[in-house]
C-alpha cells in the first residue's frame, strides 16, 4: 500500500541553489531526494514541495511530500535523514499525510517574513540571514507603504515570470497582513497571504525600500499596481534577507 | 605625536583560530593588524585586544587599542578597515582612546553570553551560535545551579591554564550576575563580572549542564569549589555558544 509521508523541513539557502532540483546545481530538493533513496533502498525518491525559494533563500518550515510503500518508523527516519543530511537543512518533523494531501495543491496559504538590518555597519551574525540597507530609512512612511499591499490585488507588476514561456497564472492574490515590525537595528517584515506570486515578496520589499529611502513617491505604488507591468516596479530585494516561515492547510 | 585609538569589534569566531595572534593559525587579532597596516602604510602594526577569545567564540563588542603617530579621518578608517576585512569580522567604532587607556589593564569587568538550543533537532540557523544540549534538561534546576556561582569566589576548579607554564594568577574573581533567561527553544545565560579566568565562562557552562541534565548532583558545585582542582569540574562547554557581549571601562 502507497503511503503518503510529510515532511517539515529548516534550510539556511546560503549554499544552494534553492529548493527545486537543477541539473547543474545542488539543491535542496536533490540532498533530501538522494537521502531518502539512501534510507529507503530506492534508485530514486521524488519528493514534492510547497513550491520553490530561490537560491539564498531560506525556510523554517518547507514542507514536501513524498510516496512509500509500507511503514516507516518516523522517528527513526526524522533521525537517519538529518544523520545524512549536511547541518544547514533539518528535517523537523516526518508524519504520515492526511488524506488526499498533496504539499503544493492542498496549501491554502503561506507566511515570508523578510529581515532587514538598518545599522550604519553590518552585523557579522546577521550578514547571511538580512539584507542590508545602510541609507536612511523613514519606518513610518514604509508602514503606510505596506498597507497599500494588503487585501486582494492583480500582483502581476510584482512577480517575475518563472521561467521562459511559463503558462500564465492568475496573479491575483490576497494578502492578509504584512506587519512591519521594529528590531534592535532592523525591521522584520511579516507576510501572510493565499498565495504568492513568483519572486512576488522580494518584489514588494524593493519597491518598500525605494518609497523608505525616498527613492519613489509613495504615490507610484498604485500607478504600478495599475501598468501591470514588472519593469515599473522596484528591483527585488536580496534573497538572503527572506523566510518561507510556514504552509498553511486546511485543519 | 603618538595618539592611542580603540576599535569596538564585532566577529563571528566560526572560522578562526581565535583572537590572539598564532604563527600557524589565522586569527582575527592578525586580520585586523594586517588591515591596518595596510591602511595606514606601515609594515606592523600590533593591536592590543581585551583578552582573548577561543577558536568558534564570538564578540558583539571586543575592544582593542593601537598607537599611531598623527591624526586618522575616524570615519574613513571605519569604512577603510570594513571595506579589507572579511565580512565575518566588522569594526564597529573607531575612536580616539581615552587618556591612558589600555584595552586589556583599564578594563574593570565584562560581559558574556552562552546561548544553549534545547530543541530536539538543531535549528540550522543558530548552528554556528547555540551548543545543542538535546537531553532533558530541567531549567528549574540549572537555575539554582547558576546562583551558586554569583559572588566572590576562588574560580580554580573552573579554569584551565591558558598555557603550559603560566604564571600563576590570583584565581579571585566576583561574578556580579548570571541570569539565566528563556528563549524559544532555548537559554541565554547571561555572566556580568569583573573578570573571567581562562576557559570559566564555558567551564561554569559545562558544571550547569552536568547539573541540569541529572549527571551530576546539585551539592557537587560546592565539592568543586572547595576541591579548587580543574580535574574535578566538568568538561568546558562548546565554544560556539560563547559571545564577549560587553567590556567595561571605567566612566
Amino acid at each position: 500500500m502507497m503511503i503518503c509521508y510529510k515532511l517539515t523541513i529548516a534550510y539556511e539557502g546560503t549554499h544552494y541553489s534553492g529548493w527545486q532540483f537543477q541539473s547543474n546545481a545542488i539543491s535542496i530538493q536533490q540532498l533530501i531526494q538522494e537521502a531518502l533513496a539512501k534510507l529507503l533502498k530506492k534508485e530514486k525518491v521524488t519528493i514534492v514541495g510547497s513550491g520553490r525559494t530561490d537560491a539564498g533563500v531560506h525556510a523554517k518550515a518547507q514542507i514536501a511530500h513524498f510516496y512509500h510503500e509500507g511503514n516507516i518508523d518516523l522517528n527513526m527516519m526524522l533521525m537517519s535523514l538529518n544523520g545524512i543530511l549536511p547541518k544547514d537543512i533539518r528535517i523537523r518533523q516526518v508524519e504520515v499525510a492526511p488524506e488526499r494531501f498533496h504539499a503544493r495543491y492542498s496549501a491554502i496559504g503561506k507566511e515570508y517574513h523578510y529581515h532587514i538590518h538598518l545599522g550604519r555597519i553590518m552585523d557579522p551574525f546577521r550578514r547571511f540571514h538580512y539584507a542590508h540597507i545602510y541609507q536612511n530609512l523613514d519606518v513610518q512612511l514604509l508602514k503606510l507603504a505596506a498597507q497599500q499591499f494588503i487585501g486582494t490585488h492583480d500582483f502581476t507588476s510584482f512577480a517575475n515570470e518563472a521561467h521562459k514561456g511559463a503558462s500564465a497564472t492568475n496573479p491575483v492574490r490576497t494578502l492578509y497582513r504584512l506587519d512591519v515590525i521594529e528590531e534592535q537595528e532592523g525591521l522584520r517584515l511579516e507576510f501572510e497571504g493565499n498565495g504568492f506570486l513568483y519572486k512576488m515578496v522580494r518584489n514588494i520589499v524593493g519597491m518598500l525600500i525605494d518609497v523608505a529611502t525616498g527613492r519613489k513617491p509613495l504615490e507610484n505604488i498604485q500607478e504600478v499596481f495599475k501598468a501591470k507591468d514588472r519593469q515599473q516596479s522596484s528591483k527585488a530585494a536580496a534573497a538572503q534577507g527572506l523566510f518561507l516561515v510556514r504552509v498553511k492547510y486546511p485543519d
